[in-house]
């Protein structure tokens, strides 16, 4: 039930540009720079990729790829498997794409999502030859209204040498409206962002757009990728019960009411458990000022429990997204979806006092957190905005089970392998196990809190062991004992498990 | 040449509640919170803290001490020595506060300098049971003027139960007009901080306070302490031509002009070369938006090459301080105070696009800087506002001599002993030997900069090696070989040297 063409494409200087995706491609030579739309798979070009990724198969075509985050298969798979990316910025999510990455044939920029913009605005990285916009619509003054995701797409069209609108033709009308394009000006020359509330839409609709500049209009149908939602095993819902019991407890101490301080939460079981949570609890008008909101949200705004909800982009599933094609005009007055740089912007974080929620792959002793690298070497997805929303945030919040592999690995270790957030970003920690407020508390206070009340029980008292002699043998503000703190994952590469010797029962 | 009291103490609700020092500390219960004013020795309280060093002599007291940053003697020296801090907020430089922190008897939380204010709002440390201000003036209407630092006098004075003032008579009535008090509001019911250039004043010119929540002044003459100014060696100048080479460079690729963008810089001996290096530059009407000034910005407002510094706090030599007895009125419209929370603070910095330039300890390969640790154990000062600023600064530059101890320490090492500020925060370095732009580079790009680059000749082989045989062996986005990451650490430990082999020459 595609839109009308003459509806959505309404810009005269824009309608006899229309080309096929192919024809489009072929203008990208090697070695050029390419800004794609597109952010956790939501509002991804999608035709031209494709077309240049069979390019790819026949020619040698090395290109730099900078997006909003992750995107869909045609580029970080298909353009993956062809060795087609020499450049990735700023976030990445596919096994094909992160192959190339830890085997080093494609450099990876694992950058904080609000800081991009800054370095094309800047001109650290560019120039950018194409911009690759998915739209909803073109309006009658040249403005590309965005699908799914805004992403980083409003800063590279306006840095971009040429820009390739995919216009797709399947996407409901009411998406338009929804988004609030605000591009800060430079460095010097620059105001506030005026966002003093979730709700504030300070931009425009589309994402404005010099005709001349525009070499091409790709007509597609194609819809975004699913995100598979996994229903919380016992300990995901215990990590989610753990953490309303923080915020419960911050409530009785008089920080926050049952309206909490704006949400941003990660992509995942434990945040889709989390906000299941809330469906049935006392919280109510809560706002969600995010980057990613994944269906709960959108079940949560149904219930009424969630009053509005702020972020860059969509993470669906099959069934919602499918919903969303008849019904996203409802919830017009319930969303508004912001370029990157808007939502993870640390003056609006800071300000509306967020608290933010993210998943930690391991963290040391003192509270340090990894989130990307597994045994300190190779690359998960990437940081994305934990770095923005916890530096800036009113409380960080890190959440994780407290073992992996069946238990052979402890996600509290006596130091960390590698470090995305450092102690003094890092507020609570929340395991299936119970919550660690490290707020107020010293480095050696920190230990004994996160032993006690997060680590798994079979790991505490190698914990412990491990603090006791750190403190005793050398001392200091961070006890560590450095010949040893980094044989727990020595030992798991070894002997598959961080355990010293093998548990009397698995 | 003390000032006249009526001249000093304006406020008639105030007059008749001069104290002597003794009295005052008498209040003052084990176990209470102090919120001391003082920024890097300057504006400190000094009375008080003095009279209760002494009474720690004689009886059990021990106090939580929250500040703006490093205090003179009376707090971080006497009463550390006499064992009466229980925990220490944000900063502390002395050592022996330092041995306590390091032996575990004092608890210390190293923390962002523009987070301490926010904790204090929100309830997370405190209640203050008294704030002790040093102070300039006390106007009509009851502001505090403050003297040679605002840090978190104005967060401490809001929120504490009762306040004390240390009214310096013998501070230089010019003094009033230079500060800037201006206090946000709590999260979710602030706007924008209206900072939108450096010269921009949004305040007060004192701390307000409500007369009854004074409990006494005590009338003090003592000056602060003097900084020594440690003139730079052979090796620091190379630091500083490094640092203005990279400026040039920027303005050649037209990043900039030569007026730069707004500056930050840390305390200590590159930050003065630096500073010096640019007095016969070729840069000009540079602007300062920073968090202490040191004696080089003054002679640079003097040369005429800055044109304005808003910071913090001051940290000068005996002669400047001296000279600022008497000429600091001629500085009016060069300089404005700031609360720590606005000069340091996320929006701003961020919004200005600051260059901040800061000391590292140590860093790895990937860039990854630790700012605090000896050997990943022993705190040596804070992080200070390295975090507030790299985290949000247009380039985040640290800077550090290639070795140290003679040649047996590199600085550059495989893996840090401890991470205050990710490679994600890190733009550039700056050594000796010449700096790294680490921006637009992928992880196993800057390992080759930086070693190109900023290592000692003396450890480029053995970094090389480290770095070629990690990427072979165990690959990834960041290689490392765990077993041996923190072998550096472990033989400088055992050996008194980071060489694997004794170099055949010392």
């Amino acid at each position: 039930m595609a839109n009308e063409l003459n509806k959505v494409l309404r810009c005269e200087a824009l309608k006899d540009k229309i080309v096929t995706a192919e024809e489009a491609a072929s203008w990208i030579e090697d070695g050029m720079s390419l800004g794609l739309s597109g952010f956790t798979l939501s509002g991804d070009a999608k035709a031209v990729p494709l077309a240049l990724a069979e390019r790819g198969k026949k020619e040698k075509l090395k290109v730099n790829v900078f997006t909003g985050a992750s995107l869909g298969p045609n580029v970080d798979e298909l353009m993956a498997e062809e060795d087609m990316i020499n450049l990735r910025i700023p976030y990445q999510g596919n096994p094909a794409m992160r192959g190339k990455i830890n085997s080093g044939e494609s450099f990876y920029i694992d950058q904080h999502l609000s800081h991009t913009a800054e370095w094309v605005r800047q001109g650290v990285i560019g120039p950018i030859d194409y911009a690759i916009i998915e739209a909803a619509a073109i309006t009658e003054d040249g403005q590309i209204i965005p699908t799914g995701s805004v992403g980083n797409s409003p800063i590279f069209v306006e840095n971009a040498k040429h820009v390739i609108i995919e216009l797709n033709v399947n996407v409901p009308a009411e998406y338009e409206g929804l988004h609030d394009i605000f591009i800060p000006a430079k460095q010097g020359e620059r105001k506030e962002i005026p966002v003093y509330s979730v709700t504030d839409k300070i931009g425009t609709p589309g994402i404005k757009v010099d005709p001349e500049k525009v070499r091409g209009i790709v007509i597609t149908e194609k819809g975004d990728i699913p995100s598979p939602i996994v229903p919380p095993d016992e300990e995901t819902q215990e990590i989610a019960n753990n953490l309303l019991d923080f915020f419960r407890d911050e409530i009785k101490k008089g920080r926050m009411d049952e309206t909490l301080m704006p949400l941003q939460s990660g992509v995942g079981s434990v945040a889709n458990a989390v906000l299941d949570g809330m469906r049935t609890s006392e919280f109510k008008d809560i706002e969600v000022y995010s980057e990613v909101l994944q269906d709960a949200i959108f079940d949560l705004i149904d219930d009424g429990v969630v009053k509005f909800a702020s972020a860059t982009s969509l993470t669906l599933s099959k069934k919602r997204l499918d919903s969303l094609q008849e019904d996203i005009g409802k919830y017009r007055d319930k969303l508004v979806f912001r370029p990157q740089e808007v939502s993870n912007h640390p003056e609006v974080i800071r300000r509306l006092g967020i608290i933010s929620f993210n998943t930690a792959l391991e963290l040391d002793i003192y509270g340090n957190v990894n989130s990307t690298h597994v045994s300190g070497t190779r690359m998960m997805n990437g940081i994305g905005g934990s770095g923005d929303f916890a530096r800036n945030a009113r409380i960080a919040i890190f959440v994780t089970k407290s073992y992996a592999k069946g238990g052979d690995v402890s996600s509290i270790v006596p130091f960390c392998s590698h470090v995305d957030h450092t102690e003094h970003d890092v507020d609570v920690i929340v395991t299936e196990q119970g919550y660690a407020d490290l707020r107020g508390l010293a480095p050696r206070q920190k230990a004994e809190a996160l032993i006690e009340h997060c680590a798994h029980p079979d790991f505490k008292d190698e914990l412990r062991d491990y603090f006791n002699r750190a403190k005793d043998q050398v001392g200091g503000q961070t006890p560590h004992i450095l010949e040893e703190a980094l044989s727990w994952h020595v030992n798991l590469a070894k002997n598959k498990t961080m355990h010293k010797e093998a548990p009397v029962q698995k």
